[in-house]
């Protein structure tokens, strides 16, 4: 039987690539996109969510989230990474779907309460809308199957400050909240995608088997790519979001480990996610008070490349 | 000619044995060690000084300092680490010397500044001392020869916090005001000290070749043993605070990078070290405005273990 996910998203290049990966994976039932700020304005996001379902031949439900964080001010998006349009400043072809009437967080919520202890929520971008969704119904921590979040790092640094990964940098206080919520969590970050390189070989297979959606892809790509070449001096880009689901699907690809998590929301270390293995004792039991989550310490990267590459590569 | 030098200290098992390497490598000139709260009480960390002083048969200036925190509380000293004395609960001998009459700062500052461009401060505890000594002449940044630090943890995690090493998080101001201070400064934290451990036969070795001195050595090393056992897991234990001054004369057993620190004063990542390298963009300079220093973040442990039992060994 498929996997039910909601997909939550701010695409984004690489969130592009794990839409059409959620999208074509017989193993997963898509029931939705609810879309962010973060790698682009939220209205950006919710276009290219509607956009990316239409190439694929697909009717998917997008809902519309968060516009900005929840507590600190509102950063422009990063269009040198993602482009304008979040997809490399590409030719784009016309959008004739529209977002569902209702918000992303109302959208979880309904979704999850249909299908008590069904659905898994997939989390790629900033966790407003997680946020807003244990807001609206904090009962769901205990109906969903599970949470899997793209975001934070452990032992690996940070790409956007020394310590912290961009989703969580992006809206602290969300994801302070949604890792901390006692629901059945995953933490696939840094530590786990950096691990993972796809290079333009593997894309050219993925662009070959995906007609119209596979052009948008590849373009994208090529501009995100230039971006990691000219930041961290590599050939190719790393999958971040599809590793979410990468780990959902094969989580034997993934090195784990059970323990607590802080995220931290002032100062230099903002974003941070701070992680307190389980039993391990430290000067006081403060990081260890939070409910225990799974987190992603390393990845068989050329394993979940294949993954991705016989997922998409037809 | 021998590197004159200051040993900022909270003897402490692996401070004393820094001490008896300080107290006998021919190309280092002992000045004074200046003492503080942090493994022990300050009082205890005085005696300990004069102590191991006078066990190698030497007379060297002790200057007592901070007795707690800048800002933060105190907390109780580790007994269960160091022992309530120290040095692991063991018989020690009498003390017949007293300490300078004036402050660690005070002595700071003027030691530094009779020979301007001349005196090493190698600190091993908490930096309540540099930083006072900061506070009484900030013009000392400009007249020391080098600030070569045992502290912090750029990608090895912590060992009091899941994020924080003790002699930053016992007194995180201090830490701050000393690592953004602008003078010549080498980081020595746990990327490189938890690389070195010290086994039971190199102990062996060091306690037959110091005669009383050993013996003291021994004891409490035997005690601190049982600690990482019990909490770590390994058969020996890292001499964190040797390795400042095996750094010093042999920078060569070190891997490091410039770069810019920050340290973290409040919240769950409270005395982290915040490391950005030279030249790394991130989504703001706010990492990048402090003065640049050199941090250590690997070491060949092996051979800084082969330098302390050398040094000691006879």
């Amino acid at each position: 039987m498929a996997t039910p996910i909601i997909f939550d998203t701010d695409p984004g290049v690489d969130d592009a690539q794990a839409i059409a990966i959620a999208l074509a994976h017989p193993d997963i039932e898509l029931l939705g996109l609810t879309t962010t700020f973060g790698n682009v304005e939220v209205e950006t996001a919710t276009h290219n969510a509607l956009l990316l379902s239409e190439l694929a031949g697909q009717s998917i439900p997008v809902a519309q989230g968060a516009a900005a964080p929840l507590v600190k001010p509102k950063a422009p998006a990063p269009a040198h990474i993602h482009g304008a349009d979040g997809l490399g400043n590409i030719d784009l072809p016309a959008v004739t779907g529209k977002p569902q009437p209702v918000s992303a967080a109302q959208f979880i919520v309904d979704t999850v309460n249909a299908r008590p202890g069904e659905v898994t929520l997939v989390a790629v971008g900033p966790l407003g809308n997680l946020a807003a969704a244990l807001q609206l119904d904090p009962g769901i921590v205990d109906r969903v199957r599970r949470v899997v979040i793209m975001g934070g790092s452990i032992r690996e640094g940070g790409n956007v400050t020394p310590v912290a990964e961009a989703n969580l940098y992006n809206d602290p206080h969300a994801g302070a909240r949604v890792l901390t919520a006692g629901w059945p969590l995953t933490l696939v970050g840094l530590d786990a995608t950096h691990r993972c390189v796809l290079d333009p070989e593997a894309m050219e297979r993925i662009a070959a088997a995906q007609g119209e959606l596979g052009r948008v892809l590849a373009e994208s790509y090529t501009f995100y790519k230039d971006f990691y070449r000219q930041a961290l001096g590599i050939n190719g880009c790393c999958p971040h979001d599809s590793c979410s689901l990468a780990w959902l699907m094969k989580p034997e690809l993934f090195t784990t480990q059970r323990g607590h998590l802080n995220v931290v929301t002032e100062g230099p270390a903002m974003g941070q996610t701070v992680f307190a293995p389980e039993g391990r004792p430290f000067i006081t039991e403060q990081w260890s008070t939070t409910p225990l989550a799974e987190v992603c310490l390393n990845a068989d990267g050329p394993a979940v490349i294949d993954w991705i590459v016989e997922t998409l590569g037809g």
